[in-house]
């Protein structure tokens, strides 16, 4: 069994492990860690596990084999600075503290695609999970990353769910704001930018391409809708692209190529991501579907645990989606 | 032209009046009074307003007509007390302070339900805009109250938009959390039941009637569904308390008895309360909806102001439902 | 491993069913049928199963050892006429033909509600799986019918989502009108009402208790809030109360007492029912949640299944909730 | 007065024009032709309406001044065929029929964008009202097609509210299916482009841009929201272009610029189109929302017929915005 600590232990991506690692075969959740609520009951905060945990949140680790870093982005550090680890303890950061700047003392962090960095996750001691717009539209691109295709300007939109903005009520999260309304935020800016560009050069292309990159905040909770293209003077067939993604990821447990047009919902509550690939006016279109807590966030995140630690990469994660 | 100040007029009753009263053809707007947002101008917080108002938010009033009390619960017995408004100076407050307690100084405040109170509301200078639950409620329930029917208890589960919880961000109005989800709050201890308890003896019932309400949080923004029974063994034919219905609202221009069933939005974004009666079992079941920004709020201070004024009650109130 | 063959295999009781078993450690799909898409993938109709499963609807079973009928109410007892099942085929009927008239032919159908009839369960060749509504309802009130304490009226509301209306696309259901939008529907005569009193007497209430039910269409999915109130005058004490429910569902894996005030997406994508008790004016009032396509439908059914085939009762039923 | 007759009475722009009418204080409607409900109360399909109008629908005109189709798309010039209306009566066509083939039989059509062809529309006798995409989009880059700055491709995102789709409920309308999704239809291949493309030049864009337009279904009922970039190499300074877009709408009375983003609810249930932009990387990124039902159709062929008939452009347009 896996001795697990999750750190942050009451934001959203926390709630989300733990539903997850509850059910994990081969994990034991040995602490919860919360400053702000120890001794709560964490069923009391995440009510949907009534029923299902007894734990406490408390405010440290014991001996942990894996720690998960559920704090806000830019804590991670702060968290390894004032706790000091076991040296053996694997750490999973689901911030960004160390996407883009692996090295932290000793430590380095593999970032953790898990479609592009499966054999080096195996080994890794410290992976950097990435951010749910990258992840989304990353495994959009990673096939035509590989053959070294990206060659021009790449433009996307992709509209998250409120989940991706946090626990904390804010004002572009308040209900009577959001319900029934579309805005955009940080268009051409967007600090995902950084890794997604970084992750398609390693993943062979040769030049960084430039990505124009347009978030929305969606009426909805769960889930992340790309739509991406690019210009296409490729000389491989259509057909052929389509075959490639499909080969791509073929070892791949949780990417599809779905042949008809997909909406959001064929994700939601999986870890799945999906695509779809058309071409039109010189362009080649492709849209993918995550749910930005699952394969954007918590359910990478055990995916790059079951890596680490020699397991299926699948455990825990053949999820019921919810469809509706 | 009536001039008219706003006090609180960040909040979400402040920014509907402002909606009304722009379009209002006998409305001069003298102040929008926020101490938080002196300077600001009021298109640049009630966003929508846009294009169609130059006003600043301001910290006192002038010489106005009519103040309307937008504050919270309990601000406006304080407001009063702190800012001396001329004697002359009608007021209507939107809060709950006056709707059981009547007398503030010389203020005399009368209960501004316009379907029981017309006449008086004529006259009056000081008026309680009554609850957003308890104007649904007391709709559905004045025609048997007028004629002493209420003899037994009545059940009422009512379900509301997010818009009535205003416009603070807490967790329960986190979309996040808010979307698609129900739930109930205060049962059977709402603060409207004493007003409606009220009410209904005003406008005929010899005794208070027992109310078991059930509120409920619906996850949308606008209006109120109510749905009310209580037993019935009135000598009255079924079809004879429909033609009542309609003969008791017959002078009242926003209130309709519908021979189909109803659903919300019919009335949403309209001054409007439609209401639908059916017997069945033993009971008389009322279902109720309305605005609860408009006739549960805004909209009925304005139809109050028109009264008071000697204006049509309708007049600036004509609104064009947004259906879907 | 456990044959297993769907009827009406395009529906969203079957597309649930076929989300929970083929995830079941003891399950093979033999056949999902639906004689309007023989040879379609099954996961072009339920397109969320993408990479999920190679199975084409077919028009015949096999040799099953239970069947599911997911057909639209009324149709059960026609498939059973037109289809020689095997005798020693299980049934498990998902629609309504068989709960309240549990006789045909040969085959003696045990209403499915795990709670009461656990032991009846574990021989029964055919179940007749209880309906959405009246499983929420039920469960709130048991452990009171157990000890003949439903002496007076009841009286419940309850909101639904739209997968409880099916795949058809309808006016109630069509998302311009269904959106931020709320109606009553059969009020006092929901088709439900029979099999609950029927439960609440089996149960151990010596008298058919009178239930006020107003069933409301809700502006979400999935799941089902019921709010359910009685007279209380009973000697036991508030908190014995709530221990004897503790007490009695203290076996029933799926059932929880809530000490908190509960909202319905605490049980969404689970199989969960979860109880709230709280006591006011005289009254026990009960709130109940629960996903009707889970413990109100497919869930319920599975649930069944491992009753009957004496597997383990939350065999393949511990989902994770999609919460948001 | 102006005598108006509506062809397909009981669609969605029907009713939206109804409701517009209804109030307009120059309007008299004199017919409501739907031949499928001919002596059905219009009050009855549009429920919204009880209360506001006694009329029936009828299957017929009797002198219009002016008639608006609310037809499918392509029906209209079979109406048209089949009804001779008189020589003098106005025709207002919400369809597509006549947006780019404006000649038919005796009438000849004017592109009914007000902000582009306000004078014409003074003088006009037929009207072919452009679509909801194509107004959100032309209204974002009119300001620059009149300085033929429109140089290089164009890429654009709109997401569009349900009432888009009409009346009729389909799989893509279903609420089950839609609540809490996203999709993509037609993306590169949009009929709207044709119009677009033609107004741009119109407006003095010297070439036909090429449009890259991927089309959204969103999880809403009323709106678009657009999300349009094109590269951006001009001499005139960011805020030179900004102060351009305020003075070429400085007679528009609902186009606004916006200092701030936008979100779509500013606009919802008015005939308003806000505006923003911003630069990034070399692009100039515009924002653009409208009412899909008002400014998207049935708003903007009232605008239409205020100008066509000498009146005030806004007359019955002022309309209270939903905001929530």
């Amino acid at each position: 069994m896996i001795n697990v600590s999750i750190a942050g232990g009451t934001g959203y991506t926390a709630g989300e492990l733990l539903r997850i690692l509850l059910r994990h075969p081969e994990v034991n959740i040995e602490s919860v860690i919360s400053t702000t609520s120890v001794g709560m009951p964490v069923a009391e905060m995440h009510r949907d596990l009534l029923g299902e945990t007894e734990l406490l949140f408390s405010d440290c680790f014991i001996n942990p084999d894996v720690t998960f870093l559920c704090l806000g982005h830019g804590l991670s550090r702060e968290f390894l600075e004032k706790n000091h680890l076991p040296t053996d303890c694997k750490v999973i950061d689901l911030g960004n503290d160390f996407r883009n700047e692996p090295q932290f003392g000793d430590r380095n962090f593999v970032f953790g695609l898990c479609e592009l960095n499966k054999e080096l996750l195996k080994e890794a001691k410290n992976v950097a999970n990435p951010g749910c717009f990258a992840t989304t539209i990353m495994l959009a691109l990673l096939p035509l990353a590989s053959k070294n295709l990206l060659q021009d300007e790449i433009h996307a939109h992709a509209i998250t769910g409120s989940t991706g903005a946090g626990k904390k009520p804010v004002d572009t999260t308040h209900f009577s704001y959001r319900d029934n309304n579309i805005s955009v935020y940080k268009p051409f800016r967007h600090q995902h930018l950084e890794e997604i560009g970084n992750t398609l050069v390693a993943a062979g292309n040769r030049q960084l391409p430039q990505i124009n990159f347009v978030p929305m905040r969606g009426d909805f909770t769960r889930g992340i809708f790309a739509s991406i293209y690019t210009k296409w003077n490729c000389s491989m067939g259509n057909d052929d692209i389509i075959s490639y993604y499909k080969e791509y990821y073929a070892s791949s447990p949780f990417v599809f190529v779905s042949e008809q047009p997909i909406s959001l919902k064929e994700v939601v509550n999986t870890n799945k991501c999906l695509l779809h690939i058309e071409f039109y006016n010189g362009y080649i279109h492709i849209t993918s579907i995550t749910d930005n807590l699952l394969k954007g966030a918590s359910g990478q995140a055990v995916q790059n645990m079951n890596l680490m630690f020699g397991l299926d990469e699948t455990m825990g994660l053949k999820l019921k989606g919810s469809v509706f």
